[in-house]
């Protein structure tokens, strides 16, 4: 056995049996080791972004991570993007990067970069695995570092002559990464907040926003009157019928100094104080109230549901608490014109049950609030680090992860180009995907950023760089060329028509609408 | 002014007055001064590594900088692997990376990471610019950064509001690099191998492969009977009609051993010695003979031209040597079946003089040599630094440095879907580039590499992640989507066609050839 075979024999034996893949020459080995080792999964992309977003995305459905395999430094960069963006959700994955061989980096070939410089950024741990007899040791260890609560980045880096050298440590044993506590008087204190009939918000991410936290929250907020609200970074959130009604804190500053000046306490739950997305001039970073006390009762990294339940219990939930639930009210379909209401009518009034949306609509999904507050029960994946290009990658991971799950991809027009071939590996893989494109030809998020930050407009250069009408693209085109099958759609009843023919179909559909 | 309006303004004064775009919101001051401050051209790319490819193909062209701009560290993630590109080839180029404003960092927004860490592998310059008095003078440095020979890039971070706060430094001096210089006794020794009437090799790379340097090393060559050769790698390679006849050092190890076994004496003109693009099992990595006397006459970052021109005062050139040059050879176009030499020939048949050709091909160019030989002069772009995706980028740069040439691109199917948006900007700008797309349907350079490494074959799972036949890409599809018209060439008289009607009209063109 190599140690390219060994890394996949730990990983497989780790559970890590989904390898997201753009490979090169230094990658070969482990390439070909996938013959002849069985239980893992290569899904292939064409940009390493769309690998690194796709591992978010599976991570994110089934908290565990998938591996990518990439090429030395540049394949990295190009992943960076969505490794932050995974870094942020807290994700778990574990990167494996190729390396030039251990004797030829000294010769500063053209590929030679510092790729733990690279990976450092957005990685809990990085690794050169510098023999092959190391390589099935560093690779449980890289599984435990990623499997480590809440979930972490492992970079390891695997040179060439450790990965077609013999072995004979084949397998080495998995490593339990600890078991996470919380802190009982940070409980109760939270706890004594609860009880003091204050304005209280429970500021919640992470594990407090999927089923079991939520139920907590639910009891909790039945129990005591406090409001929950989630928090950004919101890596997954379980929402629709029978969730906890609980409300997000809004992107724009001044709206969500709005929902957070009420509050004389703000408890934070597997999240940190809330901040502004961006700065903007004369308006303050820390968006709670200056007159409010912060409390963190547990952190990402704790036992959230764990600390949640011992709240629940402090504050006396029997379990009989008439919790504020959403309920299923099913929509009509929308008629007549095609506007982003409709649209948003039109599928939430079709989409299934435990569908699993990946929303990177950004301005076409404002306003989209009134049809999704009582849908079908599904996931929610949404932007965690602010880069954009995650929504058709996350996608692909998403419906690797859950293969008997739908997948709908809401998704912007700007955002979509900077990991469009991820259509590729949609059609490759034959996922259960339907993306909305809302092509709106601009970036019209920053058309009222440039507003926001004050900027004085005077001429057309700025406008024509926020302007993506010339040329125009041709969502459908594109998707075709890469094996997607597209169509558009210029009013409602095509909408309607066309997303139902996509939901019924095997395989991914993209439906490009003008907006 | 402010700091945006001042950082646009030294810019322009230093001479660098293109900007390829892909901005956020921490860019949008800079955004809007580029109506307030006149001079810079703002080219807008869907992704970073479409900018920062451009810039490095226009940097190649002009031999001065283009900045970027681009959006905190995620969007210098995207860009990074054609700045390695760029490192490689030795461009200049200043990069402004927007950053949150100083008081924000703090705060851990989604979008914080280390900007400079991910800068530092590929740039010769980085700061991070705090407050805006310092904009104007810090931009200046990053200006004299990257012009410093052979040219560098130097990365300038930007805070918000070192960007929207006002400064009475509204231009600061401009400052001039160092000239370089060169080692006189290195060339004496150089001529000292040069008259020993050993086989002695010229390896050469950047300055010395344009014009100048070039017909100094032809008559050098004339003079003393040394072989000249180009080595790896070679950002712009002046070549065709009226140059000195160089052969390149081949790609693959084998015969690259071969073509050096023959010296006693390699003399590095601007180079470094021979090594292996990769380490494969049971190679060497230096490629030079063990018993060859490896000497550097001038490197890089020294006058180069200087020393060749003192090297050629040393053996005696008068300027009346005859030096072998290549003569132009006007192919008859191909007919019939539509094959790889078919393409070539038609293409080295048709391409009009001073054409710059932007070499993406790979596997596709394999075989070209013949039909390159005897060209009309040209301008060669290649990969520099092995991260592929360069080629639509670097068509973008060299044609809006060049609008008066026409701009070829030899494109590779893999490579070309890592920066596919390319062709977007091509439209947008209305570029003179025509793209010949070489869709092999596989990565097939790996396919090779896979046996190069001595990989062991033995099942269908390797074999399927170097194909990319399921789906297959349609490039014309895609290009049409993106704006750029395009077509299929499948017999030799029809690419001849589209080729010729490619070049005589306005504006880029796409002809996808099934290989």
């Amino acid at each position: 056995m190599n140690g390219a075979q060994a890394l996949i024999n730990t990983l497989v034996e780790g559970d890590v049996n989904v390898c997201f893949t753009n490979p090169g020459t230094s990658e070969m080995h482990f390439v070909a080791a996938l013959d002849q080792v069985r239980g893992m999964r290569a899904v292939l992309g064409l940009f390493e972004g769309v690998c690194t977003g796709a591992a978010d995305g599976y991570a994110r459905m089934l908290g565990k991570p998938a591996s990518t395999l990439l090429h030395l430094g540049p394949g990295l960069g190009n992943g960076f993007a969505n490794c932050h963006n995974a870094w942020r959700a807290r994700s778990p994955m574990v990167n494996v990067i190729g390396e030039h061989a251990t004797y030829h980096i000294q010769h500063d070939a053209p590929l030679t970069s510092d790729i733990e410089g690279i990976a450092a950024p957005f990685s809990g741990w990085v690794r050169t695995t510098m023999t092959p007899d190391e390589v099935s040791q560093d690779t449980a260890e890289a599984i435990c570092a990623a499997k480590t609560d809440p979930g972490q980045i492992a970079t390891l880096i695997l040179p060439g002559d450790s990965s077609w050298n013999p072995t004979k440590n084949s397998l080495a044993e998995q490593i339990t990464p600890p078991a996470p506590t919380f802190d009982e008087t940070a409980v109760s204190q939270a706890a004594q907040l609860l009880k003091s009939g204050e304005p209280t918000l429970l500021l919640l991410s992470g594990k407090a926003v999927l089923d079991e936290g939520l139920e907590l929250v639910g009891q909790i907020t039945a129990k005591t009157g406090c409001t929950p609200m989630s928090n950004r970074p919101t890596a997954r959130r379980q929402q629709g019928a029978g969730r906890a009604i609980m409300k997000s804190l809004a992107y724009p500053v001044p709206p969500s100094l709005k929902q957070l000046e009420q509050f004389k306490n703000i408890i934070l739950i597997s999240t940190a104080e809330p901040v502004a997305f961006f700065a903007y001039p004369g308006m303050p970073s820390r968006l709670a109230p200056e007159h409010a006390h912060i409390h963190t009762m547990v952190t990402p990294e704790q036992d959230v549901v764990g600390a949640l339940r011992a709240l629940a219990d402090a504050v006396g939930v029997t379990g009989s608490e008439k919790t504020a639930v959403y309920t299923h009210e099913k929509h009509t379909l929308p008629t007549g014109e095609l506007n982003l209401g409709a649209i948003w009518q039109s599928v939430t009034a079709q989409m299934p049950e435990h569908a699993i949306m990946v929303n990177e609509a950004l301005t076409s999904g404002w306003g989209a609030g009134k049809f999704m507050q009582n849908t079908v029960p599904i996931d929610m994946l949404t932007g965690t680090g602010g880069a954009i290009g995650h929504g058709l990658p996350q996608a692909v991971g998403a419906a690797v992860a859950c293969p008997d799950r739908q997948v709908i991809g809401m998704q912007a027009d700007g955002s979509a180009m900077y990991t469009i071939s991820a259509l590729w590996t949609q059609a490759r893989e034959n996922l259960n995907i339907v993306t909305v494109l809302f092509n709106n030809r601009a970036y019209k998020i920053l058309q009222g950023e440039l507003d926001n930050v004050g900027a004085v407009r005077q001429g057309n250069i700025a406008d024509s760089i926020l302007n993506l009408d010339n040329p125009q693209l041709d969502f459908v085109s594109i998707a075709q060329g890469m094996g997607v099958e597209a169509s558009r759609a210029e009013t409602a009843d095509q909408f309607n028509d066309q997303f139902a023919a996509a939901l019924a179909k095997n395989g991914p559909h993209l439906i490009e609408v003008l907006v």
